[in-house]
């Protein structure tokens, strides 16, 4: 990337704002056949398209996913087929997934494959599986040896795995030259891989014994030798590491770029923050959408059966705990036949077990993913997560009992509904802390579904301590 | 920080292991007193504090932040006591809020100014509202008068604000001098400033005038002069500018440092990868703490009165929407006695309106924070969204119809079902779009909260709906 194109960020609005203007012009001079492109021969509506071209051929490739995105299919994909196609693959790599599909849709056999060419293994293999399956043998058969190799290496790789992330693109050198011939050899390149901040020093074995930050090889006198000035003892990866424990890395000792080193200390490859960055952005984002109870993420302009597809699944998940907790509703239909007061009461009960359970929750999956948590530490969690419902039970409940008592003139009503509040809050705290605690032993993300869980033991649970303890108490 | 350190996040687990044992013996060698380090004068407890302390030397201070945040409150303070006072800066602007507070509330006036004296002016105006009030005036007058200046300019810009984020370490050079020369020039340097990836070119009014880069500096022939070399145009960013927004342009661009330049152009600061990194998890981890009903971060081992005025302010917020919900049941409880069937059966029809406005809402304000939502786009949507709830709620609640019919052997109420849940995921659409888009018009930050007001909605809506239809139909 250079600067030029950057500095494009700051007018992204303006420039999004312009490929509006011209879609509707588009829209004006060719009428309502958009895809069409054969109707659009006149000089106007080719006046329109050239300068649409203009605008997007100037647009960094991230801007260009993003005006992508904003834009309703058919205004997407007139603007998709102005692009030059030999920026096809590089916006293909910056649109979200959802949107990737449907832009590869669009194209045929040749076009893709003319698209992905131009891209580094570590590029293709992210692309690979959004492609159509019958591309495949040709494309691995268009790229030389290294690169084929490369991309099955990244391909078999878990996507949560380093080795899926890592790229190719480092400068080497050796240890028994000076910094003098480092400024030089550098100097035959056109330009170094981007965020390049150290090389990496290597032996004959291709073992890696070192870095050498560009600050370095800039302060330092250049008559130094490399092995005077490296740093022999770096941060270096794993291939099968854990990513998001990478990500942490790099952002507690404010890393731009690592090496990633074989069993054997062989460099294979390296890893950068912008990969960190998108996956931290992609992480926190996958994780929202499961808390909100949709699949993945999904194009705004999605189509309606693509949309209900993506939610369907938590959607039947809710209706089963709800029924579930209707179930347990329906156990006691006599009792609230005798004392309708309690059907109105319940979901109180239910709903402040289910708020509570998921403070805690939201707590330990915190405390979890940065591994802060120990068999030791989990005794003292529930200790205090229990401690804090009891005297949320006692005063909130203590509150909603008064006014129940006052409302219907019961006390014996007002006691159990402070009970069963304290009891479920109880039980919130309990399961809270127990639900990711036990998810991570079995090898679970605790993130996903621990707060549907909880909110179905909290739904059912207190219905159940409520409705029962009116059951053996008021009737 | 240099490269040695970094290499210590590998091998964390293990020196956190060392100083868990550590801390063991310790606690097994001086009884249950650990605070009183008086009692701690045999040989082999003064030989157990000089491991840790070697222990915690040889760590980078993320590392013993991490280490701290992970100990329960009393073996945190005796670590922190062991932790060299050149050092307790730096660390403390690692940790967490939570636990930079019990930190601070355990040092005297004198420790803090010796702590934080050391710092940079950005890192200390990140410190200072954490620091009592009365050590500010010595603080302040102890800086001189650039220091001041630069704390204060940091003070006077929300935290959200690029102003506050910026750090002042840039390496500035002037146009008409020869690549040679900067090379000369920067040798004369120790160390670069953290994360310089490019220099800042200004002219003598101190006005940005563009960018070096050092990949080019490195790759192009020193005879030639900087303004041949430099990029002119470049993406440079304003102290007031929205910080996420930012981030985003870091991660669309891959930019590691950026120059932030006043109204009249002139270079005041500069803006790193790394800040962007702790921002966007920031960001996202106050965004899973709000929707998971916590007001702030809370370290794991945090009092519990701590715990509860964390928690107290959306606890409260919940039972005043479920006492609403409450409230609504209460119009209908006569029809609940005649029918006590729609008890068991209204926890379904509010659940699955709550389930499905979250996962409207969760894509609005995902499209939101990226800006990708026009008024044009928000009519589709609002279509979009109200066709999705059709066809789930004839589907699903159709379902449920039937099981309601077949249970209660009562087919009117199959369809006062089918079609309260219709209804009820068409109120959810609704409000689902339409939350988040008023509570950004409004300037609000539409991921805090928007869920909560939504499940308001459709439980009362849902309740409302189902009772009422019932009323009119069934009794």
């Amino acid at each position: 990337m250079n600067e030029a194109q950057a500095s494009a960020g700051i007018r992204l609005h303006a420039q999004m704002a312009a490929v509006g203007e011209l879609l509707r012009r588009y829209h004006a001079a060719v009428g309502e056949t958009l895809n069409e492109a054969t109707t659009a021969d006149s000089a106007a509506v080719e006046d329109i398209l050239g300068q649409l071209r203009d605008l997007l051929d100037a647009l960094h490739p991230a801007d260009v996913a993003y005006i992508l995105e904003s834009l309703p299919p058919e205004d997407r994909l007139a603007v998709w087929h102005r692009v030059k196609s030999d920026r096809d693959g590089e916006i293909l790599l910056e649109v979200s997934d959802a949107v990737r599909e449907s832009l590869i849709a669009d194209m045929d056999q040749g076009e893709i494959l003319a698209a992905v060419e131009p891209l580094d293994a570590d590029e293709l293999a992210d692309l690979v599986e959004d492609l159509p399956e019958e591309v495949l043998p040709e494309l691995m058969a268009s790229l030389d040896a290294q690169q084929r190799e490369r991309v099955q290496s990244a391909l078999s790789y878990e996507p949560d795995q380093l080795g899926a992330l890592m790229d190719f693109e480092m400068v080497t050198i050796r240890e028994d030259v000076s910094l003098e011939t480092v400024l030089r050899y550098l100097r035959r390149f056109d330009e170094l891989p981007a965020q390049t901040d150290k090389l990496f020093v290597i032996n004959h074995e291709n073992v890696l014994t070192g870095v050498l930050p560009l600050h370095w090889l800039l302060v330092n006198s250049p008559d130094k030798m490399v092995s005077e000035v490296m740093a022999p003892d770096v941060n270096t990866f794993a291939p099968d590491d854990d990513a998001y424990h990478v990500a942490q890395a790099f952002e507690r000792y404010d890393l731009v770029t690592a090496p990633v080193v074989d069993a054997s200390g062989r460099l294979i490859g390296r890893i950068t923050v912008d990969a960190m960055l998108d996956l931290i952005r992609e992480e926190s984002e996958s994780e929202a959408l499961s808390r909100g109870g949709l699949r993945e993420g999904e194009d705004i302009f999605a189509s309606v059966w693509a949309s209900l597809r993506n939610r369907w699944a938590w959607l039947a998940i809710n209706l089963v705990t709800a029924f579930v907790a209707s179930r347990v509703i329906g156990l006691f239909e006599s009792s609230i036949q005798q004392l309708v007061a309690l059907a109105t009461l319940m979901p109180i009960v239910a709903g402040i077990g289910g708020n509570s359970g998921n403070q805690t929750i939201t707590m330990i999956v915190r405390a979890l993913a940065l591994d802060q948590i120990t068999t030791d530490s989990a005794k003292r969690l529930w200790r205090k997560e229990l401690l804090v419902a009891l005297v949320n039970g006692l005063i909130w409940g203590g509150a909603i009992g008064v006014i129940a008592w006052l409302l219907y003139a019961n006390i014996a009503l007002g006691i159990v509904m402070t009970a069963a509040m304290t009891l479920n809050l109880l039980l919130a705290a309990f399961c809270g802390v127990g639900i990711p605690i036990l998810m991570e032993r079995f090898g679970r993300d605790p993130a996903v579904g621990s707060s549907v869980m909880i909110t179905a033991m909290t739904d059912s649970g207190g219905f159940f301590i409520f409705l029962g303890l009116a059951t053996v108490f008021l009737t």
